[in-house]
């Protein structure tokens, strides 16, 4: 199943993506949030959505990220060794974790917005976990799949000198800038999609940056949500973040981005965004 | 002004402290919460609570914590000098900022539980920052106050080698295990007291641990959330937890706690807290 959320910004509609169509969900559940995955919303979608309305004349609409505001947005660092080698470290021998406000989680096209200021805005294309079910203490990492919801496209975007000049060396001062969460289009369940092997890739102005594949990361979905399970309790709507691929500015090969500049990401199966860079006015 | 919240975990009830009388918030607000805050709540009670009907019976009755579930808690590290010496550290140029999960926040004299295999567990009395309007790039530190709802206190737990050993220098890994972040016992707002000179201190099994006053922060309150709306949008019922002085077990002068501890904390004008210490079953 692919669920996606269109609509103005705080005024989204759920919708179910069925072969070319687009089934309003808004009778079987408000939003696509803590509460819907919580008293089960999938498992009745699998159920039966037959007799959903179609929504007509929705190309126009704005889409939102596919999920509702998280409770948590929790990042994973150096999750890809050629990633922490341009980044100037070695991988990590534990999941390295920090953390963006959930109010930086917008729709996947909306403009990104440079903060004042900033020369060092970067892009990390991110395959995005969904919690589906609470996560505490999980036995073994063979459990975490029990837990996740599905899948999601994000943009890790990060301010660099925020992130590491003026941070004491902790990374969420560089992460959290409005709108710095693009995600989305769509929330992809498990079984559409081998999350173990995804292609994700990211251009500036057409121009390739990162491509690379989920089978890469150093520890596997399975070990992370295990892994932050045994630290914190990941509750139904958190958003996990696997860490990006190489190909970032932060690596001196490219130029951080400038208002006007358009980044593109994508992977396998989940959709593709596009964000034009603005000045903050 | 002091609110607090009274009840089972989940189930607890908004109420006002007057001159010691409970009188219940329900008619007023379902809760104390980011529509609260948002809606003019502090002011609508400010203008009229004499009509407010008091509670009785309500010495049995579990203190909550004084905020419902933020959306972010945003931490701020080595924020005093001698703690930061104490911790190998220098005084750091600018605010330091790690986060923990908004489900930590639990009742100010709720046990708490040692995280399994945990031999680092520490305490750390801090002053509270509970944000009313939303902050977003604050032109100065003397317009931080006008976004703030009030002061709480807060103990902000942490498994040094979470934070430390197993994080690759990230510290919020060991700053989000279940109930870490006791909060209470009342939400105080600012008029009440005078936040730039609180005298703050913890006690382990009735030994002194922390006895420090706000005074010797680094960077004041007013800084913080000035400078934290340079990097972030603080939003309503946010908990900005200001740092913590000198006097915790990391600084190996004092033994980690175990099951059976029982860890006291107080703020002056914010009341008190305690905790017993639990192993993890």
């Amino acid at each position: 199943m692919r669920l996606a959320r269109l609509g103005d910004p705080g005024a989204e509609r759920p919708v179910l993506l069925d072969n070319g169509k687009v089934l309003d969900l808004s009778s079987v559940t408000s939003d696509i949030d803590a509460s819907f995955f919580e008293s089960g919303g999938l498992e009745r979608l699998r159920g039966g959505a037959a007799d959903l309305p179609a929504m007509a004349d929705v190309g126009q609409v704005r889409i939102g990220a596919p999920i509702a505001r998280p409770e948590s947005v929790i990042c994973v660092g150096m999750n890809y060794a050629a990633h922490a080698a341009e980044s100037g470290s070695m991988p990590p021998e534990h999941p390295v974790i920090f953390h963006k406000t959930p109010n930086t989680v917008v729709g996947p096209n909306d403009p990104v917005v440079i903060p004042p200021g900033s020369e060092k805005t970067d892009w990390e294309v991110e395959l995005g976990v969904v919690i589906g079910r609470r996560a505490s203490y999980l036995a073994d990492p063979r459990d975490a799949m029990g837990h996740v919801a599905g899948f999601v496209l994000c943009n890790d975007l990060s301010e660099r000198d925020h992130q590491l000049a003026v941070s004491g060396g902790q990374w969420s001062k560089g992460k959290s800038a409005p709108g710095f969460c693009p995600t989305g289009p769509w929330l992809v369940t498990p079984e559409e999609v081998d999350h173990r092997n995804l292609r994700l890739r990211s251009w500036v102005n057409g121009e390739s940056r990162q491509d690379s594949t989920s089978a890469d990361m150093v520890f596997s979905v399975e070990h992370l949500i295990w892994d932050l399970s045994q630290y914190l309790v990941l509750e139904p709507g958190d958003l996990v973040l696997t860490g990006t691929p190489e190909g970032v500015a932060l690596s001196g090969r490219f130029p951080y981005l400038q208002p006007g500049d358009v980044v593109e990401l994508e992977i396998e199966g989940l959709g593709r965004q596009r964000q034009e860079l603005r000045a903050h006015s």
